[in-house]
C-alpha cells in the first residue's frame, strides 16, 4: 500500500460566531489556524499526536473529533469498510473551548482530508452539510469552510450558506481568557423564550451588519455589532465583560462582542485605524481589572477557509 | 402674499415593511404613488381635499395626517407662527389600511413638503427621525423618504437607515384584499415573548435576505422570505394566507409575505421570468377559495422615494 496516496494535510481557520447580533447565524474565518495531517488506514487503529495550543486535552483515540468526521465521511460515501482507522497530527494555533471554533476545525479538517484523499467524491455544500451535523449549528463550520463572513440558514435539514468578504479591512482583536468555557453552559445560562423587542434588536442590528459589510459602509457598523439575545445573559460567565466591551470601544472600536460562546472577547477596527494595539492593551487591562488573566490575539479575516496544503 | 411660494408637490411611494423575516426593520418601496400639493397658510385653517384610493376615509381636518407631519415640521424649525394652517390636495393611489404604507406616504409627503417651502432647514436624516416619531417605527417611512430596500435600526432615540437598490430586478405581486386590517389589531394578536428558536430563524433569514439583495444572489432567495415571528399569528386575520403563500410560490414565486401588517399578501419574482400574471392569478383565485374578493398590483421596486414634483 502506498501510504502516500492516503494522506492530506489540511489547514483550517478558526472562526469566531454570532459576531453581536447573529445568533447561531453570522461567522467570520480568522488568521489563526489549525492544521491536520492526515492518513486514511485499512485496520482499525487510530493514532493521534496533538501539538501546539490544548494538545494535552484532546482526546487520542475513537473519541477524537477530527477521528469522528473523516469516519462520518467514510460511512456517507460508503468507504467505511476500505478504510477504517486514521493517523491523525495536528498542530494547532486555535485556543481550546474559547469561543474561536476549535472543534469545527477539527469537524471540517477531517472531513476535507478524507474527502481530499478519497477523491472528493463530495462538494463543499455537502461537507458543509455534514458538518453543521457534527457541529449542531453552521455558524462556525461554515466560515472555517468557506472563509471570510458567512450568514448561514437552516431551513429544515438543509443548511444554506453566503459567504463573503467585507469591503471593510476590518482588523480582529481577540482578548483570550485564562479560563475555558463550554459550549453546554454557555448554551444552559441562556432563557429559551425572549421578548419580541429584543428579536428585533437583533433581526435589525444583523440586517444592518451584513448590508455595512457587504457594501463597505464603515458609517453604519458602530450599532450593529450589539446583542440583546444571549450576552447579556453570558456576561456572568466572562467577569468584566461589559467593561471589556466598553474599554474597546473607548480605544476606538467600532464594536465588541462574545466570540461564540465565549470565553473569547472580540472587538472590531479597521486597518487603516491602527488602533489594534491600543484596544488590545484596553482589553487586557480591563480584563486584569476583574480578576482575569488574558493574552491577546490580533488577527485579520481569513479569506480562504479550509484549504488542502499537501497530497 | 405669493402663494406659489408656499406651496410644493410631493410624490411619495407606497411601501411594503417586513418582507417576511424583517420584522420593523425592513421596508421596501414600490410604484405606487400618493401625490400631495401643500400649500402653507398664515391662517389657522387646514383645508384637505382627497381623490382616488381611500379618499372618502381621509380626515379633513386637523386630525389629517399630512398636516399633522406638516405642523411637527414647522415647530421643529421654529417657523408654527409664520404657517398656522395648510390647504392640501391628495390623489392617492396606495390602498389605506392594507400594509402598503399609506400613512407613510402622508408623514412623508407632509414633512417633505413643508421642507421645501421653507428652504430645506432639515436634511432627509432628519426628515426621517421626525417620520419614525410620527409613525412610531422607521420600516415603511425609510423606504417611503429613501426609495430602494431599506434595513433600519432604533438605537436608542435615533434611527440609522441604509438603503439599496438590489442586484436582482424584482417583480412585486400585491394581492390587495377588499377589507381592512389595522395595525393597531395586527399588532394586539402578536406575543410579547417568542421563543429564541423562532428569533433566530428571522435572524438568519432577514441578514441572508439582505446579502442576496446586495449581492444579487438569487439562488439564496426562497428560504429567506420566511418569517416565524409575526406572520403565523396573524394568519387568522387574513383567511387563507398559508395557501395564498403557497399557491404563489407554486406558481413560480420566489416567496412570499405579509405587506407590513396585512392585509395585503406580497410575492416575488424576477423580471426575467414572465410569471408574475400567473402569480397574480394564482394569489387572487385562492383568496377567493377562501372568501376573499382581492384585486392584485403588478409593482416594481421604486427607486428614488419621496420626490418634489414641483414648487
Amino acid at each position: 500500500m502506498d501510504i502516500k496516496k492516503n494522506r492530506a494535510v489540511v489547514r483550517v481557520p478558526g472562526t469566531s460566531a454570532n459576531c453581536g447580533p447573529g445568533f447561531d447565524c453570522l461567522g467570520l474565518a480568522a488568521t489563526i489556524y489549525n492544521q491536520l495531517d492526515v492518513t486514511l488506514l485499512r485496520s482499525a487503529k487510530v493514532l493521534v499526536e496533538s501539538s501546539g495550543e490544548g494538545s494535552e486535552n484532546i482526546p487520542r483515540g475513537k473519541k477524537n473529533l477530527a477521528w469522528q468526521a473523516v469516519r462520518r465521511l467514510l460511512l456517507e460515501v460508503g468507504r467505511e469498510n476500505e478504510f477504517k482507522g486514521a493517523f491523525i497530527r495536528t498542530k494547532n494555533q486555535v485556543p481550546l473551548a474559547r469561543g474561536l471554533g476549535s472543534s469545527s476545525t477539527a469537524i471540517v479538517g477531517g472531513l476535507v482530508a478524507a474527502n481530499e484523499i478519497l477523491g472528493a467524491p463530495l462538494n463543499r455544500q455537502q461537507l458543509l452539510k455534514l458538518a453543521t451535523e457534527l457541529e449542531g449549528h453552521p455558524d462556525n463550520v461554515a466560515p472555517a469552510l468557506f472563509g471570510g463572513f458567512t450568514v448561514s440558514v437552516m431551513d429544515g435539514g438543509d443548511v444554506q450558506t453566503f459567504s463573503f468578504l467585507p469591503r471593510i479591512k476590518l482588523k480582529l482583536i481577540v482578548a483570550v481568557p485564562d479560563f475555558e468555557l463550554s459550549t453546554r453552559l454557555a448554551r444552559k445560562v441562556l432563557p429559551k423564550n425572549i421578548s419580541r423587542r429584543d428579536a428585533i434588536f437583533n433581526i435589525s442590528r444583523a440586517s444592518m451588519l451584513v448590508a455595512a459589510l457587504v457594501e463597505g459602509r464603515e458609517d453604519l457598523l458602530p450599532p450593529a455589532f450589539d446583542d440583546a439575545l444571549h450576552q447579556p445573559y453570558r456576561k456572568k460567565l466572562v467577569p468584566g465583560m461589559t467593561e471589556v466591551f466598553e474599554a474597546a470601544k473607548n480605544a476606538g472600536a467600532l464594536g465588541a462582542a462574545i466570540s461564540g460562546a465565549g470565553s473569547c472577547l472580540i472587538a472590531f477596527t479597521t486597518t487603516k485605524t491602527k488602533l489594534e494595539e491600543k484596544i488590545s492593551s484596553a482589553m487586557v487591562e480591563t480584563f486584569k481589572l476583574h480578576g482575569v488573566n488574558a493574552k491577546s490575539l490580533i488577527l485579520n479575516v481569513d479569506k480562504r477557509g479550509a484549504k488542502v496544503m499537501k497530497r
